[in-house]
Order: C-alpha cells, then structure tokens, then sequence
C-alpha cells in the first residue's frame, strides 16, 4: 500500500492512473476505521482496478463546540487495517496541505441539508461538499463509496453529483452494525460503559418504527412512538427523530417509493446518528 | 469536427479519450464567435491532442432583464469558424440538457465577485462558477483558455480551481481587439452605428490610465481621469471604473504586483466591458 500525504502527489498518482485507463473505486473517511469503512472498501475492491482510501478530519465541517480537537484518531492503526482490508493508495493529507490559503469561495447545499443533522449542524455540509469537491478532484474515482449510515449526507452527494457532472458514480453500501445493532461509528468508543450498552437501543426504534410504518401506514403515530423510545433512553438525549422521503428528504407523500426514519441522540461523550430505509407501497418507480 | 448535443454523449466522449492519456484544451464560449475565441482556439490547440469547444448561453448566468433572449446566436457560422479554427470537437447542448432538473445546490464565488460585474450583476458569477463546473466535469481537460478581457471572470475561476483542486490549469489568453482598439465582444454587433464609433473610447480611456498610473501612481487621480473620459462617450453611460489589485481584486496597496483598470459601459443595444492590466513599480512577485 502506498501512503501519500502531499496533495502534488495525490493528483500526480491519479492523473497516471487516469491515463492508463485504471478505474478508481474512492472511499473517504476520517479515519478511526471500523469495519462500516472496511465494507466500502471491499465493495471498492470488487469494482475497481485501484482503491484510494483518504483518511482526513476535515476541520470545515465541524461546527464551534462540536468535536473536531477530540474526535478519535490513530493513523498507524488505520493504515495497517486499510492496507489488510486491500487498500493500494492511502491518502493522509494535514489540514494545512488541504487547505493552504483563506477560501470564501462556498458551496451551499440546498433543501436537502435544511433537516436532520443540516438543521442541528449548521453549515456542516458546506464543509462536506467543500472536502469531497477537493477530494473527487484530486482521486479522480469512477466509483466513490458511501455507507448507508450518513444517509443524508449520501442523499446530498448524489444531487450534488448529478447536479454538477462530476464524472463519477456514487455507490451506497448498507450500514454494517454490532451484533446488538448499534451501527459501527468511530464515535461509539467515546462512550461510557453505561453508555454503550444503553446506545443499541436507538436502532431498536427505529426498526419497531419501520415495522409499524409498514403495518399502520400512519408516519405521525410511528413518529411518536419512535421520539417516545429514544426519550426513555437514561443517558440519552434525543437530537432529532423525523420521517421523511427519501432520497428526497421532503415531507412523505402518496408518491413516496421510499421513507427514511432517521435518528440523532446526544450521549455525554458522542452524537450519535442512524437511520432505516422503509420501502412504502404504492411505490411508483 | 465532431459535433455533440448529449451531456451524456460529451462525458462518455471525454471519458475516453482520457482513458486513453490523451491531452485536452477546453475552450468555453457562449458562441457568436469572433477573434477573441478564435485566439483561444488557436492556444489551445498549440499545447493539447485534442480541442474541445463548448457553445452554451447559461441562462444561469444571465439576471432578470438582462440580454439572454438577445444574446446574439448563430451555430452554424459558429461551427464552420470553429472548425476552421481547428476545433476537434464542439460542444453544443440545450438548456433542457444542462439543466435537467431544478438545482438549489449552489456555488458562491465570495469576495472576488463583491466589486466590478459582480457588484452590478448579482449571481452572475454563481451561473458562472456553476456552469464550469458542470463543464469541466464533462470535458475533462488537462487546460482550459480564458479571454483577459473577461478579467474578473478569469480572476474568479483562478481561485476556484486553486481552492478546489480542479485537475486542470488556466490559461490566460490576452485580449483580442479590433483595429481601432475596441476588445472584440459577440455583443459588439448589437451597436448601433454611432455607438460603434464611439466605442474605442473604452480602451482609449483605460491606455491614458495605464500610462498615467505607470507616471504618476496615483489610483485616485488616475481613476478621476478615466472616470471623466468614460463620462464623455456620448451615447454611452458608465456602470464602473475601477482600478483594483489584480488577481485579488482587492484595493490596491503597497505589496501589489499588478493593477486593472476595469470598465464597463452601457450602450442602448449592449453593455460591453474592458480592462487594461499594469504592471506596477515595487513589484513583490
């Protein structure tokens, strides 16, 4: 496995490669790998002739008083896992080599990013856009790989993609859980004990709320329920619980093919999101 | 020449012809072509294996009452001189095309886009940066060629490609102009014949400025002089003139290596622009 940390090198490496006619599976992270980012990988893998994984906390899309300085980091540990899982190019670049110079040129999100963590994250997924615009340019992928998990930001990427041409496609690439169904995030380590054992019960809403979405059909009854589950979690507090279209992220309507019910719940030392997909009848795609 | 209408058509044209490490010179015009475009051509052609011609009125980057129904179009002539000019390929998709969707994700140019055009034509980078984008995705050059004449534009496009890792350099292609000195303009045809020979005032105007900035160095009085000379074109009204920090576009200082004197003026049938570039004295560069 290569490693490179310069953003020269980076678009050197990809535009040889491009020219060679090798397709690019791209998989971003900000490191602290778990085995949600080594399915990407392996999804990366089967597709492409090379797989670029970046690891880089990109200090654009974290808010004030939210955890850029404490979120969990360990490079050597992370490179070791990603040269395993079949990563041939790791690309580590410093904040000072992805962003050298003041820019005050933005790219705003739109609709999509006004809920869900939008709506909590003010300005988070300008920073997103901003990093994957960076990254995508300079990786050249054929295929960047997304987990399911971040599924708003998925929802976004693949309108931004459309939207601007980028010539590329986004694979989406479900949300790899823990055997008591907390999804794996690199956040979940900043939890207490307690915690952690409490945390499995997020997605346990959100599955009862998908059941009864597909048996009632009455996404108001389901929401309350699911809002009234997370609010019994002790250390918990819920962020947001909503019920929306997706990948639209508009209100459901009868022409809805697809809902998400789609989670934020604050612990004392992480944020934690999930989601769940929920297929609707009457679907017309 | 190859002529292409699809969006789909250009990506997966481009697509190969990167596979295949073939070099390309990206030419963006918005069509009616004149020498200025033709001197793009004629670079690009110097230093790439392949030429690609874009023809596209952005309405994106058209406000509302300003000349995108007007906007002078001729595609076939277009196509004959870019042919002959030694384009591989033009590029000519409908709005429909390009637009297939309403977009609210949008790209916001920042403080470059504050003064000049910028400030008299609000959103008009944002159609700008949004239509290159989208551009640049589906062409994929190795450079691409941008007339001085539009100085701000260039200016503005430098930092985006800069500050998003666009694969790709910008090429600066000096102003093309007519004998008696007026920048050649697609809009120049819709002078009335009066207007016609008042207009190399324009650039009578910006040369009396240069010289008296390289002498005396005194923006404000240089400034007051152009002002005053852009006052007296009869037919004409004055929207700017401004001499700026070039690329910054900031105001000038003690650490500035070069200063444009920018202009634009406003005839009854077309508004058209200019600018002189001064190398300034204390030069740090």
């Amino acid at each position: 496995m290569k490693r490179i940390e310069k953003v020269a090198d980076m678009a050197k490496t990809s535009r040889i490669l491009a020219a060679e006619g090798k397709s690019i599976g791209f998989v971003p992270t900000m490191g602290y790998l778990h085995d949600g980012h080594l399915a990407l990988v392996r999804e990366a893998g089967k597709e492409n002739d090379v797989v670029i994984m970046s690891i880089f906390v990109n200090p654009a899309q974290f808010g004030p008083g939210e955890d850029f300085e404490s979120y969990p980091r360990d490079l050597e540990r992370d490179a070791a896992l990603a040269e395993k899982a079949g990563v041939d190019i790791l690309f580590h670049p410093s904040p000072e080599e992805m962003y050298p110079e003041e820019s005050d040129i933005r790219i705003l999100p739109g609709r999509q990013a006004d809920v869900l963590c939008g709506a909590s994250r003010p300005g988070h997924f300008d920073g997103v856009l901003k990093v994957l615009t960076k990254l995508f340019h300079l990786t050249r992928p054929e295929r960047a790989y997304f987990g399911q998990k971040d599924a708003q930001q998925l929802a976004i990427i693949e309108t931004f993609v459309r939207n601007y041409n980028f010539p590329l496609e986004i694979r989406r690439v479900a949300t790899v859980r823990e055997e008591d169904g907390l999804a794996k995030s690199s956040r979940n380590v900043r939890l207490t004990p307690e915690e952690r054992k409490e945390a499995p019960a997020i997605y346990a809403a959100l599955k009862d709320g998908a059941r009864m979405l597909r048996e009632s059909g009455d996404p108001e009854l389901v929401l309350g329920m699911v809002r009234n589950s997370l609010g019994r979690i002790p250390d918990a507090e819920a962020d947001y619980a909503e019920i929306l279209d997706y990948p639209s992220l508009r209100p459901l309507s009868a022409e809805s093919g697809e809902a998400i019910i789609a989670a934020a719940v604050r612990f004392s030392g992480a944020r934690l999101i999930d989601n769940i997909l929920v297929p609707l009848e009457g679907k017309t795609s």
